[in-house]
């Protein structure tokens, strides 16, 4: 596909999930829930945040898509997160994971490592130190960010897609997508969203709601990317500090058309 | 009461709450603890999350309310609900029951019909999906939002209220406020409440401030969601999109002074 | 030293804060979790939010400071909190403890005493009901909200300081700051602070982040305090109210330099 092609496709995305405002159901961290609910909302769709073993696999069978982010893991939420993964297979309905701080700790690699085994989800996005943690080819993580990028990253995305049969998206000053054969990349973006908390978890968070209305997982990761950058850098125009340009993201995020994607996304196939 | 007491006597109770600040005792979901403890504090009142079961009973007896909100169900913070709801029972302070997501997934429905019983909820408010599914009268709801309203509102609500001994609010684009005889109706509020996550929840903090500070139930709710729809109309005017609405709602009702209330309430009896 | 040393070397530990970009480990309460992340962020250093009791000891292996802060307490947290403060013991790196809501409840009071007991924190910060009620000096607590004040808060500070070990500051309209001998003040802040749920965490997380960047914990302390205070007075010109002002606090944090905090500190030591 043209990089034109492809635009017009997340803009149509775009479109079909203001339309049908699918449910997309959460079970996240509690640093970022109001914010990834809040722009799951903003974007189009319904949000729903439960973690309860007791409801997870019948919440998850009302649900467009399901998000898993373990960024403040404890073990029983994990349980639940395998629980709703699978019903969501069974369901054939997409599954998200942003695999937050893996790399910084054994318990965290490890544990978000046993969600790609046994959830085997549809789109995995994180930063560079966390999927290269992930899929051994180096990145380091400190806390939950990426410190010291990789040295061949786009060559990292396309095996990290491989290796997990997933959509794998890794996103920084350029956001890589591939699905092991594709690559796509995103240019939206402003450097404020490394000020702020939960940004990685809100691009998650949008890319759930687009693979909710859009089939193909490559194309509803890079939409949902250059979506989130592009209200960001808009957002940025507006504002002088990243307390309001965070007000402002969400302002955008509501005010984002079709058109207004079409326009914006710098989102185009490599080589 | 005539429309015009009524409205004056939801400004005195805001008198009331701003004067003696009362102590709000709140067990409320992840997703919306800052939020509902900021719209506490803005309206004049003064929050504590407390949710330990070592703690829960000695906590709400120190508070005018409690509130109960369990929209992240847990099974162990719905024993602590339990226990701090019969300790306000005892100290008979009044109890605000948020049955977020009733009707979504059985153990929802449960939970909530059990709070219910064993709580016996001074006060409780839902969307029209919440209320109709826990009172069996229709309603549907996806996630934790109405879908498909009910056919007689009015007399959902009077039914509620006899069946559960409570006040009942359905809030929507007009609210309803009954004690299964009287019933009030609120005309304030706007329609990008909805586009943002835990309105409802923060509508039932204000609700359970101005319980802490009037007698009634009946006029405690009116008066609180009055109040709180009374700022989110005047955030609206000041704002473009709701991500600078929401800052605006919390300006607006630090600034929300009883005078400013009584002008602005569209708050009366319906026949 | 003189005000004007102690000024200038807080301004110093903010340049090096901003240099370093230290790794802040808080195991923290939920109401205030994406705030407290936030100001860390925005003052310059990284925060990571942890509690899993399989990861703690690990996390705060890779950080340059543990924030302490049981504002939601439950009882698996504070074994993580234990956990995790011991080993930054070994690590010698600064622990900062919050005593949220001490004195509120027995189980606050109790637990809080355990965590000075056992983790043995290099700084304390709270209200002046929270420090007087652990230190038995006095002060009351509702809620989380200090009621009546000490009677004789320089001497209370310092008698705690000396009591427990650590660098105790209490917060209020003046800050006062004392490890035992030395006793600061810092006057910058505003009112609008105590309209604000979690003011007084976001206060110890930037307390946390400077810790990380200076030996010195008394001027750690005291530099932090008046660096958030400093920027909320800032705020406060720019903004009418506590919905908008907290936004441009955080705009504020992020633009404060080095030499704005030396032109504006009303940091010095009293006699």
């Amino acid at each position: 596909m043209s990089g034109r092609q492809i635009v017009s496709r997340a803009a149509e995305a775009l479109g079909r999930l203001r339309e049908t405002k699918p449910l997309v159901h959460h079970i996240t961290n509690f640093v970022v829930m109001n914010d990834t609910a809040n722009v799951t909302l903003l974007i189009g769709a319904s949000p729903v945040m439960a973690h309860a073993i007791e409801e997870v696999e019948e919440m998850v069978s009302l649900a467009g898509a399901l998000v898993l982010n373990p960024g403040t893991l404890q073990s029983d939420w994990i349980e639940a997160m395998i629980l709703a993964g699978r019903r969501a297979h069974e369901r054939e309905i997409p599954v998200v994971l942003d695999p937050v701080g893996a790399g910084a700790t054994t318990f965290r690699t490890r544990t978000n490592r046993r969600l790609l085994e046994e959830v085997q989800p549809t789109i995995v996005r994180g930063n560079a130190g966390e999927i290269g943690a992930l899929s051994g080819v180096g990145g380091e993580v400190r806390g939950v960010d990426s410190v010291g990028g990789l040295s061949e990253p786009e060559q990292a995305v396309r095996h990290a897609a491989r290796e997990w049969g997933s959509v794998v998206a890794i996103t920084g000053r350029r956001d890589l997508v591939s699905d092991g054969e594709r690559l796509l990349a995103v240019d939206n973006g402003h450097e404020w969203l490394t000020t702020l908390t939960g940004t990685g978890c809100m691009a998650t968070a949008i890319v759930g709601a687009f693979a909710a209305a859009e089939d193909d997982p490559l194309q509803a990761a890079a939409a949902g990317l250059a979506a989130f950058g592009l209200a960001a850098e808009r957002a940025a125009r507006e504002t002088t500090a990243p307390g309001s340009f965070k007000t402002a993201i969400f302002d955008e995020l509501y005010e984002l058309s079709p058109d207004r994607l079409a326009d914006g996304a710098r989102l185009f196939e490599l080589a």
